[in-house]
């Protein structure tokens, strides 16, 4: 007998980049940081005494929200800390949304959040980009005509690395008759002047969605924050958070981490000088490619190019390089191309120059 | 504006036993193990080298659930790897109930069960339990006749300590329509002869669920596992579980911890043993107190005792220490005392004797 409700049976779990057990790949396909994390990290695991962790942790993480309060020049009642992005986007649809009712989201868009919207039960709206990933003038106002109860933006947005600039996402905000999430996952890799914690201050449907995956390379300490209106925290940490979700060694370490934001933001610096040099060198090599504000590259494959985008990947997976293609329509004829260390984006680009060698051949 | 759901706006949050920030209180209120764990733990502490953190975690933990089902003697796919017992519960509900269906539990139970459901939007049917804390003949019946799609028994129970067989659990699986919970988060300290896990074989709707919180000493850790018929397992691994929800620390110190199990059971010895002293000095100073095979124990303070079960706590608190009390009615005039060092324990023993010193004064 299968017990799993409706929804669930009908629909497909989220399938992430490739995380091969093999690490010999060069892994530039889930845009994981290539530099290493803090110094200040290696030594909270040195200091760390085992005995404490037969205690409860604190459960609402109260240390590292005093620590990004301060950065963010905003109170520790406006923030919530979450076992990665991922937790922050659940308990938003678990608090806000309804069974039944909409969620709004941009198409292409992390394809995390259909997922989540699935597994609650809630309907999808999706408004399609325009052909260079803006967003449409009307953006809210499909959104609000579809009566959706939360819309997910990502900003930078995925996978085309395009910024919306603050004065539009307070339009938007302001527009919507409920939750804007501004997923920040990239934020740390913006150029331009860029600060929408201010938001947050004005308009009371805002949460900002920050990760240390990216700009701290913590990727594989799954730590992550909200940023919003007490109205729109105070029921996630006090409610529908699982209990103590935040493990104690996860909590000294991201408090290292928000400690020792200059050394992440320097290898943040890097990255973005990387990503000038491999986009020209793409271009070079004859595919489109616009710049971006993350630390990833969407290469399109155009008509003419030694192979598809498809096989531009399949090659690349055979050369040792893991990129990512995705199928959908609006991306069949991209990859997308995480920035990694100087080395390693050399190889890339030597592997795509031997795949056009081998194609004139 | 409020934007919350209308089930989560009138809900009350997990109340969590007191967890000061001064640790100088002895704490025998949340039934953490007064043990420290394994030397293993701290040495992979020692040996981790934070530049693996930049990577993304192995999504499933199958290292962990490897080492599990060796453990259990069952196979991968019957587990899976949990953030705590309280990512387990929380998925079931998730996976197999419906917003507006029932779940099924014992009154008393574990208190977080019943706010799980109020999250989902789900009444409870609570079935209470006979005075001396067992089952009612009919609970499966009352289970089913109330169409609860899930159903959580905490065994051995909290906050009595009472363990219910294996065959009563054969029992009243197979009489269930739907899906059934045995938390088995105390489990390490029974001491007759327990073995539920043969069950999932059998039944195609049985779940347990383990932890690392009480028996492992890892409370801090915040790691729990399922197991099940691969049927029940895989939607909630492959579907409703947050894509990367365990950290790569957390992982290989889960690894540690299942690997060097005598050591932890050593420890579960020494906590059984303190039990029968510290229940036999109870029982001397005139409180009732049955015998439990779980690390605490459930004080009932009699009429004609120095002072009420209230009293009593707010008095231990004065003194350094906490013990945890419930206002619910069933148990208004008890205490549930965690098992402590011996030290701890005598020194709880101590308070008390001078507590009724100062009664008679």
């Amino acid at each position: 007998m299968r017990y799993e409700r409706d929804n669930i049976k009908s629909m497909q779990g989220y399938v992430s980049g490739e995380q091969p057990e093999d690490r010999d790949f060069i892994k530039l396909n889930t845009n994981e940081n290539p530099y290493p994390p803090a110094p200040e990290i290696q030594q909270v695991i040195a200091d760390f005494d085992a005995r404490a962790l037969a205690l409860y942790p604190p459960a609402r993480a109260d240390r590292f929200r005093d620590l990004a309060a301060s950065l963010h020049k905003i109170r520790r009642d406006n923030i919530i800390a979450t076992r990665g992005g991922d937790e922050l986007l659940r308990l938003l649809i678990t608090t806000f949304v309804n069974p039944g009712e909409a969620i709004g989201m941009t198409d292409p868009t992390y394809s995390l959040y259909p997922v989540l919207a699935q597994i609650q039960d809630c309907p999808t709206v999706t408004v399609p980009l325009e052909k260079d990933w803006t967003l449409p003038d009307d953006f809210a106002a499909q959104v609000n005509r579809a009566k959706c109860k939360l819309t997910f933006l990502v900003n930078p947005h995925a996978p085309s690395g395009k910024l919306l600039a603050v004065d539009r996402l307070a339009d938007i905000a302001s527009e919507l008759n409920s939750v804007l999430l501004v997923d920040e996952a990239y934020v740390d890799f913006v150029e331009d002047r860029y600060d929408s914690i201010p938001l947050i201050l004005e308009q009371d449907n805002i949460v900002i969605l920050r990760t240390l995956s990216k700009g701290y390379s913590l990727a594989g300490l799954r730590f992550g924050y909200g940023i919003g209106a007490e109205d729109l925290i105070t029921p996630m940490l006090e409610k529908t958070r699982d209990s103590y979700n935040l493990d104690l060694i996860s909590q000294l370490l991201a408090e290292a981490a928000i400690t020792s934001r200059d050394f992440a933001m320097e290898n943040c610096r890097k990255i973005m000088i990387q990503r000038d040099v491999l986009r020209n060198a793409l271009l070079q090599l004859g595919l489109d490619c616009e710049a971006t504000q993350t630390n990833f590259l969407l290469a399109t494959v155009p008509a003419g190019f030694a192979c598809s985008a498809r096989d531009l990947y399949e090659a690349l997976k055979a050369a040792g390089i893991l990129v990512r293609y995705f199928s959908e329509p609006k991306l069949i004829n991209r990859v997308r191309i995480s920035i990694g260390l100087p080395e390693e984006n050399r190889k890339l680009v030597d592997s795509i120059k031997s795949l056009q060698g081998a194609d004139r051949k």
